[in-house]
């Protein structure tokens, strides 16, 4: 008989609501609750849907007097996981960090923390079999693994020797209605470098990948430029037919598809009934693909609300030791979330 | 004496309103005056700055019905011009030219015709020399003028052997209200590559230039990703000194100046008191030129409507067979611009 985890998910923005339902969804895992700290409008979804909520012991009246029940406090919370998914904002999970230390709890962290955090920057296409059994794992962020997929799948078929990124960020999620920018190209940073290729290097340290990033305004989608050398030369189709074995990542033909922008994917996925239209693939424009001897490059799309919600599932499975090989365990992940199923569509 | 030379500019838009006023600026140059096809406010405000507009017999009635006394038809614009800048919308210039043809005027074309409208693409970094005494002239656009200025530039120097760019494109120009995208990454082409790869190489045909582009909700200037393979290994030095010492290149660190986005360089231009805060050179971001052996990248900001009016200059002194050297004519230009000061500025 399989056995069933209970994950607490500590925090319940952009990631963690996902994460939750996704949860929901995987038989392996039952979703003991989230925690919340305010009332707010997700709060009250939340507790519509069913969804157990903890609150710190203070704010206990605070969520009574709108009319959302708890379920039990942090300290309860901690108690009753068996794993703990950290999905709080950025920084908050390294001082989150002793707290499950002390209740002795394995966790998962997200890339918006430092990766001494946790035990291991993971990646599943990446590093799978060396996550399994281990206490704390940081899933790295939505670029970083949109780029690590690319990057991970070619270094297993081809060998990559060294990458270079440009990633063109949308500016905020559609519910950020205080960022930028509206009318402007923007450099993430006066740096050389962004934090990107640095991060990827931790998961794939063999590999000199070397990124940077513009800022624009949009809200729907990352637009990422790879450029790839690989340790021998390849051909067009045989990167295609590389990629396109992999379930995470979805090739699109723009030219047969009409699919030639983040806005039409979002549409897409939205006539696809997927929840939050959420588009979990990387997606690769399969014309931008170039191929030029042992030189590869191309242009993909990343949601960036939701791509890392199959990796957090992957690292459950890593962190409660599940008995099964890694591709079965991204090919139950995927199954459980609809990944994979676009395929036959586009 | 320096003979002064009539030139009439046929369209009265993006470019040709820019091209117009330099003209003005330049002692070489006499401004005959300005072709329009409706009168509309621009027309209205031409005729205001006392520039000479000519028009088409059949709408003399029209212009001069909105209080706009039209200086002549079009036929007399073509006899009293020396030379003739055509900056009407795109195609419409390869119908033009039988007209220039059949008057024996020279004529200067713009990026959105095709190549075979006239005898050469020009790019004043690149072929000066050649566009020298030429009768029809095509200036290329403004994104393969940003481009070529560097890799012509690094071409010189040190040898290019192959380029890879990536071009965010401004989605419209300040003035266009029915243009996108407003939220959305979108390809540029359904093709394998841009078109400005094709048109550089038509300027620089011993190099290889591959191009992508990818349009954004933006309306300032352009952002561009050059990725350079040279003939021999170089520092970011060298390269940075090579930059420097043309003043079409502006390389600015937004570490010390804070100008680390396309709005903060179009708030510089206003605050520089720039006419139509309009920003000629290519603005390199230091920070972001990367070297490795013979690899380079940077990304630099291009002002769609502005950067290609000083090689619109330049391409009169050649056409006009002004005999002075490339440095002195690119100098003149620049000077009467004002291009080059910002140096001491930032």
């Amino acid at each position: 008989m399989v056995k069933v985890f209970k994950v607490g998910v500590n925090g319940y923005g952009t990631i963690g609501k996902r994460v939750a339902d996704a949860i929901v969804k995987n038989p392996r895992f039952q979703l003991l609750g989230i925690v919340k700290y305010t009332p707010d409008y997700s709060s009250r979804i939340a507790f519509k849907k069913g969804i157990n909520i903890y609150v710190p012991a203070e704010k206990w009246s605070d969520f009574e007097s709108q009319g959302i029940k708890p379920k039990g406090t942090i300290q309860e919370f901690l108690e009753e996981s068996s794993i703990i998914v950290d999905a709080s904002p950025n920084g908050k999970g390294a001082a989150n960090l002793p707290m499950y230390k002390a209740a002795g709890k394995p966790a998962i962290f997200q890339g918006g923390e430092k990766p001494e955090v946790a035990e291991l920057s993971f990646s599943a296409y990446c590093n799978y079999d060396d996550a399994v059994g281990r206490k704390y794992l940081r899933v790295v962020s939505c670029n970083t693994t949109g780029i690590l997929r690319i990057l991970c799948v070619l270094h297993r078929e081809f060998t990559v020797k060294r990458a270079k990124v440009l990633v063109i960020r949308r500016g905020a999620d559609p519910k950020e209605d205080a960022r930028g920018p509206i009318n402007s190209i923007k450099l993430e940073s006066i740096g050389d470098v962004s934090h990107h290729g640095k991060d990827a290097m931790l998961v794939l340290p063999d590999v000199k990948i070397i990124s940077q990033a513009v800022v624009v305004p949009t809200t729907l989608m990352h637009v990422q430029y790879l450029d790839i050398d690989l340790g021998q030369p390849v051909t067009k189709s045989q990167v295609i037919e590389a990629l396109s074995r992999y379930a995470r990542i979805l090739l699109v033909d723009p030219g047969k598809t009409g699919l030639d922008s983040t806005s039409k994917l979002t549409e897409a996925a939205r006539d696809l009934l997927r929840g939050r239209n959420d588009i979990y693939e990387n997606i690769v424009f399969e014309n931008t693909v170039i191929v030029s001897e042992n030189n590869v490059s191309l242009l993909q799309a990343i949601h960036q609300e939701s791509i890392v919600v199959p990796e957090n599932v992957d690292a459950l499975y890593a962190v409660a030791n599940i008995k099964i090989p890694f591709e079965k365990v991204v090919e139950e992940t995927d199954r459980l979330l609809g990944i994979g199923g676009l395929k036959d569509v586009f």
